[in-house]
């Protein structure tokens, strides 16, 4: 790390310029050029999380802090970069709109909407058409759709139990949306869904839905330790030190628990 | 609750146009259109919150959420419904400025002025002259307002005390502005006080406010029990799920503990 | 700046515990070594702000990240190190309440008593009592307190007007009460007041008041602009890249502003 007050290098805007799929504003303070630097030519280049992972936690630490130019700069690069295709990220902004709430996700979907359209017009490409909602691929049977969602609730949690369907929460909501329906849905995989899900419960920073969705995507292996620890920098560059220390705190924990659980599971197996 | 998994039948669609008092966006993707069934057709239809109890959920999570079209079209929609009184909604942006924050305020406040201007526009009605802030229906003096804190912050919080006064915070905070002044104007009824005032603490979720304020709303009786687990389902589809499950968690201890007090005061009473 | 994945310096642990007062934790990751290296080795050696600065920039933002362990740590730090007088915090936490709400201030100023009881505790010395409330310096009588509050909002925000009086969030909120009292309180100096009203304004992010707030520190020269900068580049790491570029987007075009009206005002003179 540069020493404090040092002359930027440069390496910051080249990476921006890759990264973002267009170049860094020219005006930059030496502050902004230090964070440049530290952004995008340090945590992004870091090895233990793809370019492409980088996007599914950055694009909900963007649409969270609704600063309106970072969220229409990452979608947009994500779009242009072909790292994530617009079906996924359309599917990212209905994940988004779960953990992070509707009204902020009503805007990222328009700038969605607005990015899309852009590269379009940019490309001189026309817009392709939207694929259709229906058929759903989950059951729309109240009582099959509850049992899709315990069962799914299960899985994705890694737990051996579900929540209690009288409870409008718990049942018209968790069961019925969440899982019977929202985290079915095709169009994007599950360890994407597992890094936006992360950030998202990592800024919203309520105590139980952390400890269990860093324990579920680490129990699930879809997301290893070290893609874990990068996740925590990650996150911390685009949502700040302190949230990012205490999910780290969290993520200390349920290594430490995940660890015991395979280690008694190989004793139980052998 | 039907099933968003039924056929294009735009029930979502239908619904916005109820509540919002104007038609949905044409172009929204199929995951927004699929998210529009979820939270206009499903939860906002469920009776055991009106739709005017739910504007004072909503409001607060889009002032908070300040993505700029659901803010604004939730304070038209309010205010153009006939749902929300322009008092009631000015009362509406202080007390969220206590709880959500004086900036976030600030916009709402003048998303207020913005919509309540085009709804005598379209109306073709002169605007109402603002009613007078003097005089104020508190005492003046430092001391009878501290004594007035005191009282309202115990009833108020249903507990036998009140904070120490020499404490910035406590003292030149909460009990000569927060519950000396603010909580005691008229123009806005204790119970919509309550739903504004659970939804700031559970998107804020500093753990203490949480469980006083939703202890407060069920020990009151200001807010059932089921009312209770309804605003939690609104807020969740509205400002995400990782904070109402943790509202949902205190809320089903701060039942069993309303539960138990009123038992208890039964007995002592029979 | 090191190239990633190159063994942490213990630069980063170094100052930790220079600045933190104690050490920091003996098992971070590497991810988390590395970030201890930029947050204290890199961004708060930086000169352009003292370490007592950057208390009061980051006091808001551990506070409004509500993740216990920083902002438990940074108020210990605060206070133990010296940097900040139990006053002076105190009077933060009323600050914070009023610009970024009051159920995260309660939870601040609960961790504000718990770490100054600690620190008498690990000092042997008995707990000081606390200054009393009464007499408030500002005036008692609401048309004077109106009055007061209409000059400091003028002096404060460094505008020509004050906002309306009959509306309850202007009148009752900013000029009864914010600007009418709060602002006027002795114990916390004014260029300390603009740092966590930066701060607050910056994660809050409503547009009007993050504008107004850059523009007033400015204007007033309570922060000058390489002052400016540096709160943006601290802000960063404790707040995250997306909220901080956008307030370091407001502070270039009020920079300009502000020279504009320096070079106007110098013409005007001369």
């Amino acid at each position: 790390m540069t020493t404090s007050g040092s002359p930027p290098t440069g390496r910051g805007r080249q990476a921006f310029a890759e990264i973002m799929t267009f170049p860094a504003a020219a005006d930059a303070t030496p502050a902004a050029e230090h964070l440049l630097d530290f952004v995008f030519a340090d945590v992004w280049q870091r090895p233990e999380l793809t370019r492409r992972d980088r996007r599914f936690i950055t694009l909900p630490c963007v649409a969270d802090a609704d600063a309106d130019e970072p969220l229409r700069d990452h979608v947009y690069a994500a779009l242009n970069s072909g790292d994530v295709s617009i079906t996924e990220m359309r599917e990212t902004v209905l994940h988004f709109a779960v953990y992070g709430g509707w009204p902020k996700a009503s805007r990222f979907n328009m700038v969605v909407d607005q990015e899309w359209e852009r590269i379009h017009q940019q490309r001189g490409t026309p817009m392709p058409a939207p694929e259709p909602l229906l058929p759903l691929t989950t059951p729309s049977d109240p009582e099959e759709r509850l049992t899709v969602g315990e069962r799914s609730f299960r899985d994705i949690n890694c737990l051996p139990f579900a929540p209690a369907r009288d409870d409008p929460f718990q049942g018209a909501g968790i069961l019925n949306f969440v899982f019977g329906e929202m985290w079915m849905r095709p169009g994007l995989g599950m360890r994407e869904r597992r890094l936006i899900t992360v950030a998202c419960v990592a800024f919203q920073d309520a105590p139980y839905p952390i400890l269990s969705h860093v324990y579920a995507a680490l129990k699930s292996r879809d997301v290893s330790f070290g893609e874990m620890d990068e996740l925590i920098l990650h996150f911390a560059a685009h949502y700040g030190w302190p949230k990012a220390s205490h999910l780290d705190r969290v993520a200390a924990e349920q290594k430490q628990r995940v660890s015991a659980e395979w280690a008694a599971e190989a004793t139980a197996a052998s």
